[in-house]
């Protein structure tokens, strides 16, 4: 694409006609407020590496032990001075303790995989779209999510989801090794590891590092590690120094607008709508909150 | 996932019985070499960047006008000292004349996208999974290939898949700036960009780059930008300097037997099957020719 290209896209947007159905900038600039959330700090965690900040959403309507104990580990500051120790080419990006000999502090060791699954009684909201993996598709409170013909609703792992490493036993997962999907969406990963929240903000200083040549894509030699200075928890991070994120609203006719662009995005300028657009190609719009 | 946890997957195969459906590596183990296709030398791009080789199958039966051009360009050694200019987080990696001054020699300034498609007439070998943006999936000639109701089949902006850069006017794409798809599968670029090829090998030395911080991605510095050393045409590099690779034939029941392992991978140690994958989930297998 030249410089030219996609910039067509944002070009469309001064010839939109307010009747017409509105392309993806215009579906988010027509909404309201409260078409918005302003993320809990509480479930957020700021993670320093790569000489920036990832921000991430946890998710304990999905998984509250997990949640629970990486809140615990985080305060802790079991993972200041851990690094990213694994980047396996277009599959994940993970970080945590290399020695995996550190101890754990008050956290628990081992958090049940089946306890955090399926979840039932989420407010799903289901967007008409086909999917590979799963009958029904759609978002809880943002998240990416799948759900069967029972009503049993889990949070699919996407472009940018947090995942928790574990062994082969399925409690063997603390939230001391922790995992984002950095390429085409691993579904497959989908419940069978607990997927507990996503990236926010930040995913290029998780993306853009030399691939491990070791097996799995780990790094082989200790120096290609990326340090990881600190992780806070938003909440314990000082008001003056947080960063303050709203994340599109995914119960409302506004968002259904964004999703019904992103399905058609010749009103975006291209040529082709292709009519449907994937789960996991929707990423939900995330800003920050705007300070008066 | 800790080193454990994916290592399963290679375990189980020792549990492996014959009886049953094959996992994934035993669906490759047991083809037969009828089910491997060897690369034309003449459809490869040798691409020198980043201290090794990015290996590329062009796809004349898509886009032959397209593809002649980047032949005559390669064959004129257009690409020797151009470099990456673009990676765009979760998008694309475009390389190529980032002054858009470098003469294009005896190649077409201007190749129709119109002329590419939709292409009628090849051998579509569909699969029967659900997907978001066109009624049937499949391949062909290992390339992942949608086509409509009408049997108009066009090329899966997947990952890896090798696209042309263009301005706004749809037969200004030359070739001469060329991109690839980093992470979730754009799709919305079928058919309104020219598909030509895919990346078989070397992914790894186009994403792992800094993202681009000006718009749409591209380096705003020009330091910043990664050297192309040179690109040749497999039929010109040396027979005792090629790399000889075969792609696993996607109209075989091997193939068959594959997709259906990617669908199901509880075969392959996990807990879980999702029975069902995603067109661009499924990465066709490339290996080197084995040497008598």
């Amino acid at each position: 694409m030249k410089r030219l290209a996609l910039a067509a896209a944002a070009l469309s947007l001064a010839a939109f006609a307010p009747a017409s159905p509105p392309g993806t900038a215009a579906a988010i600039a027509s909404s309201t407020p409260a078409d918005w959330r302003r993320v809990d700090p509480a479930n957020l965690l700021y993670m320093e590496v790569g000489g920036g900040t990832v921000i991430i959403e946890l998710a304990p309507q999905f998984a509250p032990l997990h949640v629970d104990n990486i809140r615990t580990l985080v305060r802790e500051r079991f993972f200041d001075g851990t690094s990213i120790n694994r980047v396996q080419e277009n599959y994940v990006t993970q970080w945590g303790d290399a020695t995996e000999k550190k101890p754990l502090g008050s956290a628990k060791a081992a958090v049940p995989l089946e306890g955090e699954r399926p979840a039932k009684g989420l407010a799903f909201t289901r967007i008409r779209q086909r999917d590979a993996y799963a009958p029904r598709v759609g978002f809880v409170d943002g998240f990416p999510t799948a759900m069967d013909r029972k009503g049993n609703a889990w949070m699919t792992h996407c472009y940018a989801t947090l995942g928790v490493g574990r062994g082969e036993a399925t409690d063997s997962g603390s939230g001391a090794e922790l995992f984002t999907s950095i390429g085409q969406a691993p579904r497959h990963l989908d419940r069978n590891y607990a997927a507990i929240g996503k990236v926010l903000q930040g995913m290029e200083l998780l993306t853009a590092w030399p691939r491990g040549t070791g097996p799995l894509g780990f790094y082989e030699r200790e120096a290609q590690r990326v340090p990881i200075k600190r992780v806070r928890l938003g909440s314990d991070v000082p008001p003056a120094e947080r960063i303050e994120l709203e994340v599109m609203r995914t119960d409302t006719p506004a968002f259904a607008a964004f999703v019904d662009a992103r399905a058609n995005r010749d009103r975006d300028g291209f040529l082709i709508g292709m009519k449907g657009v994937d789960l996991c190609n929707i990423r939900v719009p995330v800003r920050p909150v705007a300070t008066p």
